[in-house]
């Protein structure tokens, strides 16, 4: 039987499975990744989490293993709630829906918001994965420039002059991949300009909370109720994938409610709710109030990551590399100082036991080969050094 | 702000909403519910649920907690292809993608291969959410009648003359809402149909294992393998819901690898994977080998359940009901001897406090208004009596 005829026109679109054969050499035996997106399970509180687990198992049984809510369980969102009023997210229960990870919030915005041709704006560089939303959502991606301060938007006013969009999706805070955070200004520029021409802001903020100093930039969602009185145009997700643990599967959109019904009757098509398991766990692990202790050990423990990476970097490949010191977060975005094809490089990092994500597929357009991304949330200090010595031999 | 034309056209098209209102009806204090498609938590295996999620989080908790394949757990894959060996659908591990629920596996298959406009057929009448899968898809519905041997594939064969069709969906055993139970020689004739008109049969089979009787008809994917030796236009769709725990939100799908590459795509976009933990307390759950008898102590009950809610139905309201006994599953379909809009009639019923399914949501087109379903899952024999009373005095 010829099955060519049986895909969907849009799967030729995608184009996600390079990085995903890419990434699967790094599971090689002896192979020191820096690759991946993922959480330092050395971190992960198993206490709490057994803690909470049998909490849930014995004490609200039905509760755990029954169907739920398609908008997610009650109890979990209004601690949610409580959990993002810390963060200057003002919301209710009722404005929060609860998904598999903020990834599957990004895939059912875009569901509902984008028809093919819509123009999003996206950061060069932004999170793959948004952009894989965006291409199976066969949305126009455009992109503009980002440097030390974030997004640059002037040249997002610029776009506006000639061209209406129909959203901006940007991490403002600890990019994945760049690791740069918005600077205030731009901030209100970015929440302003939605305003005046009407499009949407998906703000992603999985590493806010990650945070390595005492500064704190305001949400795009706290500014524009500050500046507006309202969010209307504001999506807001985050998850619990960084600060607990990513196999919960459990993310959270905070919507408008003309956009949340909606949302609410695709994630029914899509998954009926997330697992009620995994709800039952969250909300009992954030009634044991343990999670302000976690994140700061997290925290502490990224921080001092980050600046052991950073300096083996400097120390060893200064001459070559450069980059710069993210605030909080789990990357470093390093660029070399001559022009060199990172994807081709890898190749030899790679025959030398070092694996990292080259630069080019987080760029939805005019990718810069020179670049690449590392992780510094996993490996231990041994593993760093080890790694950085090898990325040297590479070259 | 203008928010209206924020959203995508394809939500306009969605009709969802209608339903799940009124069903929030049947969560009000003193209502009997035989509306909902759920299990009986009542025969929850609670004892072994817990052995299972003990023995994942204390044996295995980086598994249960850390990001896990897209494809699912490599362990689960495998004792899933046991439990399918044993409905003869034979299949490894690498075939098999775990999802959110039979519920995601639709959609996600849906995505990859439905290009706006092309043609799906279902039963009339067919799962409710299905539909919802296929209008989010923006396929082109058709749908053929069913009568007691399920799917009139006559009815598809005469549409094969005149149309090409991408796909078939269908329940084939113990159907939702039909009940019925698609006859081997339909079965043989729709398999046939679909490699001589090159379509695919998207197989969803969350009910097979509760039949009442020692029957049991051969799955659309076997047959496809000893018909024609390849199961290459065949997906196969199954659950953990009506077995184990909908509450973990755990299906799996059985597909050709032309598709199950281009699926694992797009749940990576999706979600990136199903609950890890909810995962690890499935295999560890399978592990325990107590899943045998589980299933033997939902079938029975479930039999006598159905035998009861008949046994009322027909001697309290014979003379203006009528249905098919089912052989196995959760839902008795009923149609009034005389045309009456089940709709309509359903608030007079919650007048009286009892709820049920409207059977017009279960067609693609032309509805029977004079149709409705009960579940006879999760009511008490004392709450079936008291709901068909209701029922009676409604009328």
């Amino acid at each position: 039987m010829n099955t060519e005829g049986f895909l969907a026109a849009r799967m030729a679109r995608l184009k996600s499975s390079a990085i995903r054969e890419l990434l699967k050499q790094s599971k090689m035996e002896g192979v020191i990744s820096l690759a991946g997106g993922i959480p330092s399970s050395a971190l992960f509180d198993f206490d709490g989490l057994r803690e909470a687990t049998q909490l849930a198992i014995t004490e609200y049984p039905e509760h755990a293993f029954q169907y739920g809510l398609t908008e997610g369980s009650h109890t979990l969102r209004e601690r949610i709630a409580e959990l993002c009023e810390g963060r200057g997210v003002v919301a209710s229960a009722d404005d929060i829906v609860v998904t598999a990870g903020s990834q599957q919030a990004l895939d059912l915005v875009m569901r509902a918001v984008v028809d093919p041709g819509d123009i999003f704006v996206v950061e060069r560089p932004t999170y793959l994965a948004a952009l894989q939303t965006l291409e199976l959502a066969e949305a126009q991606i455009l992109s503009v420039g980002s440097d030390s301060d974030g997004m640059i938007v002037d040249e997002l006013a610029e776009l506006l002059k000639t061209r209406k969009i129909k959203g901006v999706y940007v991490v403002p805070t600890f990019g994945n991949p760049s690791g740069v955070t918005l600077s205030r200004a731009r901030r209100e520029q970015l929440v302003q300009l939605a305003v005046k021409h009407e499009f949407l802001i998906l703000e992603d903020d999985p590493y806010g909370e990650l945070r390595f100093t005492d500064e704190r930039q305001p949400t795009l969602f706290e500014l524009s109720q500050s500046l507006f009185g309202n969010t209307e145009n504001i999506i807001y997700t985050s998850t619990f994938s960084k600060i607990l643990a990513p196999g919960l599967r459990l993310g959270w959109v905070i919507m408008p409610q003309w956009l949340l019904h909606n949302v609410a009757i695709i994630k029914q098509a899509a998954d009926l709710h997330a697992s009620a398991l995994s709800q039952s766990v969250a909300e009992c692990y954030l009634g044991l109030n343990r999670m302000t202790a976690q994140v700061e050990k997290i925290r502490a423990t990224y921080k001092k990551k980050c600046a052991v990476l950073a300096q083996l970097l400097e120390s060893e490949l200064g001459d070559v590399l450069t980059f710069e010191y993210p605030k909080g977060g789990m990357f470093l975005w390093v660029r070399f100082r001559e022009p060199r094809n990172c994807t081709e490089w890898m190749k030899k990092a790679l025959e030398q036991g070092v694996v990292f994500v080259p630069g080019e597929y987080f760029f939805a357009e005019n990718p810069d080969h020179s670049t690449f991304r590392l992780s510094f949330a996993t490996a231990t200090e041994e593993q760093m050094q080890e790694a950085v010595a090898r990325l040297k031999r590479a070259l």
